[in-house]
Order: structure tokens, then sequence, then C-alpha cells
């Protein structure tokens, strides 16, 4: 009989949030469960690392299941470093990292603490996917997307990933069509920048902002999700502009 | 004649690194510099933006000089954010992030608040290059780095970069023999966390690794930088793994 598998399941919301409490409940279906998430939220961490201060963990139990779970008081990268070098005694065979609330498509992919989580998974070796539900809403309804979950690791468990590869899925917040596999759309934030004074007199900024789509590809995950789809864009760490390099040779450094 | 290129100058180490005191001493050569660098070290930050936080910046003078300071309580990429969306009047034709004190070779890419500031300056369609010396001294030598940085500064004003791509540019401490352009290297930390007990008796860690290259070929950024040659690798924000859709749209993703 083959082994049960072994699954990390972090996120970037902190280990309260619902979206992970949600993927906790698939992903003990499938193996056994072993969630290191960080212990407040990390949104728009990036892949942000903890070298010039400690790191804790803590031991917890949130709610009821065969899940071993640790708080973790640093980013979402950090938590499976930990996870992977240090509390767990043999390397994963999958981890998940969401359900994020709120979209990491597109550009997002670059600021998102729940896709770093996965990419740091997929540096490690391990096959991983990051889940996003486009839904900030802390009471977001997760129910729907289960039975796509399920069949998206089902396949990653089968099929494993290349090395270097790791899946970045994103749900559209109502009435899933179906799957998309989707190139990741040119598209980005254009800042607004809120300027306010504090009490004492001194200016502060909030950084907001309006992202912009000019890709028109119908291949993008922007499209498949303006069109009920959920998208699945397989996401590389290598990133070299391979297109460039020769015409970057071409460049005469010597002047 | 042609218009005096605007330069926006940011890094990670802070305001006052040697590394960002030395690039701006050469960017005055090319054109009107103005400087959006952190208040405070920033390395390991990877692409982290500030959304849960205010953001501060204040106008000061450090070195004699043409060029305009400002110092920003955020990260590397909020200091572009706010450079290029609040504070400069026009688009900057060039920015320009460290000189890091230490690599951002091969995967330390993603890792890299110096690189966050090149790549989100990518994104708001400026071109854009990261300076790195293998040196993490503060008191590292960046004199012997002037000349190269002088050219391939030159080289980027006069040909432009394409739409979507940053250069990594990584210097070797002693002897630079000359310019390579690279693919990066796949290569990883295997980390070591230390252990440690506080005075109250609470277990804490320190994140520590060990970098470790398997990655053979003759054409990386680690093989140019261990042989003595400055390493210019282009760097893209697409991080779609083209190469693995194909394949991904033969799953079955509804079993």
């Amino acid at each position: 009989m083959k082994k049960r598998p072994l699954i990390l399941v972090t996120n970037d919301d902190g280990i309260t949030a619902p979206g992970l409490r949600n993927l906790i409940s698939v992903m003990i279906e499938f193996g056994d469960v072993f969630v290191v998430a960080p212990d407040s939220p990390q949104s728009g961490m990036g892949h942000a690392i903890t070298l010039d201060s400690t790191l804790h963990i803590e031991s917890l139990i949130l709610d009821e299941g065969p899940q071993i779970e640790y708080s973790c008081s640093g980013t979402p990268a950090d938590c499976v470093k930990l996870a992977v070098n240090e509390i767990l005694n043999r390397k994963p065979d999958l981890c998940v990292s969401g359900i994020n609330h709120g979209s990491n498509s597109s550009i997002n992919v670059i600021y998102s603490g729940t896709m770093s989580a996965a990419i740091e998974a997929g540096i490690e070796g391990i096959p991983s996917i990051g889940f996003s539900l486009l839904d900030h809403s802390w009471n977001a309804n997760f129910e729907p997307l289960k039975k796509h979950i399920r069949s998206i690791t089902k396949n990653v468990l089968d099929n494993g990933l290349p090395q270097g590869t790791v899946l970045n899925v994103n749900f559209p917040k109502n009435n899933i069509k179906g799957i998309k596999v989707c190139r990741q759309a040119k598209a980005n934030w254009v800042e607004e920048f809120d300027k306010r004074t504090n009490p004492q007199g001194k200016e502060y900024y909030w950084l907001t902002g309006k992202f912009v789509n000019q890709d028109k590809g119908e291949d993008t995950d922007i499209y498949a999700l303006q069109n009920g789809y959920a998208s699945v864009v397989p996401v590389q760490f290598d990133l070299t502009a391979h297109h460039f390099i020769q015409n970057l040779n071409t460049w005469n450094f010597n002047d």
C-alpha cells in the first residue's frame, strides 16, 4: 500500500484565517497534514525572509482534527523553511498555501506572501500549489472551491510537477465554470497614494492603487477569471529572461 | 541637445549605506539624480510592500552634491512606488538599485530587496538595473566597480531595455576581469536553523544556511563570479513557466 502523503499547509493571512482552515479540511482527505502558518497576517510580504530578527514557533490546537499545527512569528517563506528544515522529519510530498483571501493573479504573484510560500517550497524541491479566492472578505464562501481544489491536488499528487515549477491557482468569487490553464497577464498596479496629516501635523501616506490590465490575450489568468473560470498558471523561479541573452551579448561593455 | 536623464537611485541597505553613496557618485555623471531609499536596512525583504501600515518620507542632505534625497520608512519596493507616483513629476529614464553589500546572484534575486526595487521600477516601465558586490562588509571597496557600472549604465541609457526586463549585475570581490552575460544559476540555500533559549527559557531560532550550487553550467552567474567576472543576468517578472503549459493542458481536471 502506498504511504499516505505528508502535506505541508501554510498561508499568509495567518493561522486563524478561514481560507487556511478550509484548505486544511480538504487536505486531511489526502494525507497527513502538517500546518506551519504565520501567527499574524503577512499579506504583501512578497518573498521576505527574517534575517535580522529571531523566529519563534508555537504548537497549538485550533480545530479538532488529525492535523498537527504550529504558528510561526516569521514570514510565509520563513514558515516553509522552518517546517522543512527544522520541524518535519521528512520532506513533504506536497505543499499547499492559502486559500488566500484575495487575488494573486497576474503581477500580484510578485507581492504575494501566499505564492512566496509556495515558491519557497518549490525551491526546496517540493511539489507546491498556491490557492487564492477573489474575495477579500473574512467570511468568504470557500465551499464551492473544494471540489476544484481536490481535483488539482489529485493531479499534482498523481503527476508531480517539473523541478522549478509551482502552480498559482485563483478562483473567481461566484459560479466557477471550470478550470483553465493560463499564462500570467501583463497587468500592473497604478499607485495612488492617499496623503494625510497626523495629529502632530506630520504628513504620511497610505498605499492604494488601481489595477490596470492592458493585456488583451484570451489565454491569461485575468481573462479566465473575468469569464468565470478558475485560473491555473505554472510559475517558475528561474527569473532569467533567456530570450534577451543573445541581444545582450552584442552590447559593448568595454568602452 | 538631449535632455539630461532623470535617474532614480535606491537600495535595500538604507540611505546611509556606502554602496548607495558610491552609486550616487557615479550616477551624477549621467543625469539628474533623485534618491529615495529606506531609512533603515531592508535586506531580505523580497518584494514586500506596506499595506497595513503608513509610509513616511523625509527630505535630507547627507553628502554635498547635486542629487536630491529622501529617506522612506517603507520597503525598497515602496520607495520606488512613492518616488514614481508621488514625489517625482516625471517618469525617470533609469532606475538603479544598490550597490548591495552582498551577492544577489542566482536564487538570491528572489529574496533581494535590491532586486525587488529594480523589478518594481521595471513593472512601472522604467529601464532598471540592480548592482551588488560579493562583499558584506560596510567598508567594502566599491572603487574598482565604477568603470563597469559606467559602462553598463551607458549601454542601458543608449540601448534601452525591452519591456518586462531588468538587469541583475553582481561583482566579484577582487580583480574584476570583465563582464559576462549569464543566466541565473540553479542553486539554493540549505537552511540550518540555530536554535537557542532566551533568558526566560523560551526557545527561538536564527535563520542561517549554506548556499549550494548544483548547476554545472559555464553560462551561469555563479560560474562567472567564481572565475573573476562580473555577471549580468537579464531578469523578467513574467513568472509563467510557458514550457509547461502544453503538458498541463493534458491534465484531467474534471474527475
